[in-house]
């Protein structure tokens, strides 16, 4: 990095410039911020399914070359016109998903689907003026979820930062601004169960454990792990998952399966794969007569969910849930307070990185994603 | 009739022999109430969709000979074995699903979904002996969720009996027993719309004109009624249906339509139907962020509920109903306490009361039902 301040950035970034190929590590030019945006230095980010899913573009639209990363800490390094509740060496998190105070979701209690500043993957380029900040000798990069974090600046707009306690470690607080916030949030904030209560949960990567860590702060009395992959178990159990189910070891559907564990279906679900077979059956499994599933994880674009009515008519709920219900600029800032004043019992967070490679070995941490190897591997940058 | 008491009683009943054809009133014999059942003397009933939907029997397995009826208030005529909380002249409204007070459903606060008691469609005997409580001059004559009230004697499990307060009027009351308390119910105690909320309510017959009344009572400020029937619109302004829409009028799915009105979608909306498109429109047309749409209508038995998993995810909810989540015997008698105390704005239940007919001209009512005349039809005994 040779430029910093209000000038034009020069900085390393990795490039994904085609589908599935290995990102590739450039010097690009980072542009300053323009009206309502700021300019962050990134400390730690890491790679996310998300990353994964549009890195590959097998089930999504294809935009490349693009700079991919969303889940990441930071410190502000300059603000655009209009930023004024966000100033330089402020530690931030930015967020896939936008606050901006004023629309119909952000008034709501219920929502935190801001009309302006909604996840939008298929965007490769900044609301302001429909440009980049990226650029390599002139070519643009395209942006992704508004927060491009496998750079060593991005720029992203205000309405996307959660200004967090400069107290609070970067390095252990970075996850909140995703996948442990979506999983344990979507148990909190969404499922609620009761004291007591049965919850299953399907997938147990970073996401579903931390959807297992909710429960089991909630009180469940069984969680159910439901994974593909058996050596997900031994790390499960860390996170309070009590029983551990294969859909590769039964010949009938997984619901099925859950029903019979549990005398007619678990209390609450929580489905954080994306499949939408895995979606089926989280619906599916719950208890009638009170049951209520929660989808967190992201399908392909052409997937249908489909399930006989009387499914829902016998009282069982079907949510859905984005980023854990969380607000990103109003109740990110509390979680990390949350974990600092130890409300939360959060000092697991820790346990979610199972690895760490610098900056220049992002690549690796594909690696270990792809083979389902560990939960997060941290990516530091080598500033 | 010429039999009264502990033995068999003769009276007049109407059998429907095969699916489609009119029902025939016929004289049969009444076997007196065995271990926990009770007989009761039908004075008021009227004819509902479920009603229909099994005597034509082309979505739902055929069972004949069979007496129909669910909907109705009579009084206790006698009690079999083991029956203490009911005696020879308490004023009961039936109910086509029961509350057995012991299982874990009717002890889930959330649940009204008996084990043991629960609504059975296929079902033609009584759950004691497996064997039907009707003859006609020996052959058996199946009954209908446990209820069969197209007659002017039947035997009720005791457990899908309310006992109300005889001061009530039954010829009102009655309707308190199945459609009414279905759609107010779905929509005070399911959808919960706050004041000052959007409601859309798809089917306006009965019960979609009491989930209406549900809408209007929370305080609704927009009531959007959408039916396929335009003569509905006039009957539905008096349950406080604000505007009216009628799919037939647009060449786009009404989901689009409802969201053009409303920017973005309504904040609830209640499916009182049974058709698997309009559970499908009313589960796309609720807001995303907030919305809760809640399905109360009765489908085909191989109907699919199919949607983009994305609608979920965009934190919209999609709960099912049965019986408005009202538990027979313990929340019945109580909506019928808070119609005598005016609690409850439902002095507009006589508006639901549209044709009345003698028992003995009971096809008249199938004919009004099967041409979208009014409402309902109460059918009152000539004793």
């Amino acid at each position: 990095m040779s430029t910093v301040g209000d000038e034009v950035i020069r900085c390393k970034a990795a490039v994904a410039w085609e589908a599935g190929k290995p990102l590739v590590i450039e010097e690009v030019e980072v542009a300053p911020p323009q009206k309502d945006e700021v300019r962050l230095k990134i400390l730690y980010t890491s790679l996310c399914h998300s990353d994964v899913n549009f890195w590959d573009a097998k089930g999504q639209n294809p935009l490349f070359p693009r700079i991919l990363g969303h889940e990441a800490g930071g410190i502000v390094e300059s603000v655009g016109e209009g930023v004024t509740d966000l100033q330089p060496g402020d530690h931030v998190l930015p967020v896939f998903t936008g606050e901006c105070g004023d629309c119909p979701h952000c008034k709501s209690e219920d929502s935190n689907m801001c009309d302006l500043l909604r996840v939008n993957t298929d965007r490769g380029h900044m609301i302001h003026d429909g440009k980049t900040r990226f650029s390599i000798k002139g070519q643009p990069i395209y942006h992704f979820v508004g927060t491009s974090t496998f750079s060593e600046y991005t720029v992203v707009h205000a309405g996307q930062v959660a200004k967090i306690n400069p107290a609070a470690p970067l390095e252990k607080v970075f996850l909140l601004s995703c996948g442990i916030s979506t999983g344990f949030g979507a148990t909190v904030n969404v499922a609620k169960p009761k004291k007591g209560q049965s919850v299953a949960i399907f997938g147990l990567g970073a996401v579903g454990l931390a959807a297992a860590e909710g429960a089991r702060v909630s009180g469940a009395s069984r969680i159910i792990g439901i994974d593909l992959n058996p050596s997900r178990f031994e790390e499960a159990k860390k996170f309070g998952v009590t029983e551990f189910v294969n859909p590769k070891d039964y010949d009938k559907p997984i619901q099925q399966v859950i029903a019979e564990m549990t005398n007619g279906g678990v209390d609450r679900s929580v489905e954080c794969t994306g499949s939408i077979q895995a979606m089926i059956s989280a619906f599916e499994c719950v208890h009638d007569g009170w049951g209520v599933a929660v989808l967190v994880g992201v399908p392909n674009k052409d997937d249908a969910f489909k399930t006989s009515p009387v499914n829902f008519l016998s009282e069982r709920t079907l949510k859905g849930t984005f980023f854990g219900n969380y607000k990103p600029r109003t109740d990110i800032p509390k979680v990390v307070d949350q974990y600092m004043n130890k409300e939360l019992d959060l000092e697991r967070l820790e346990k979610f990185v199972t690895h760490s490679v610098p900056f220049s070995e992002i690549n690796k941490a594909f690696d270990y994603m792809l083979s389902g190897e560990g939960l997060r591997c941290m990516i530091y940058m080598e500033h």
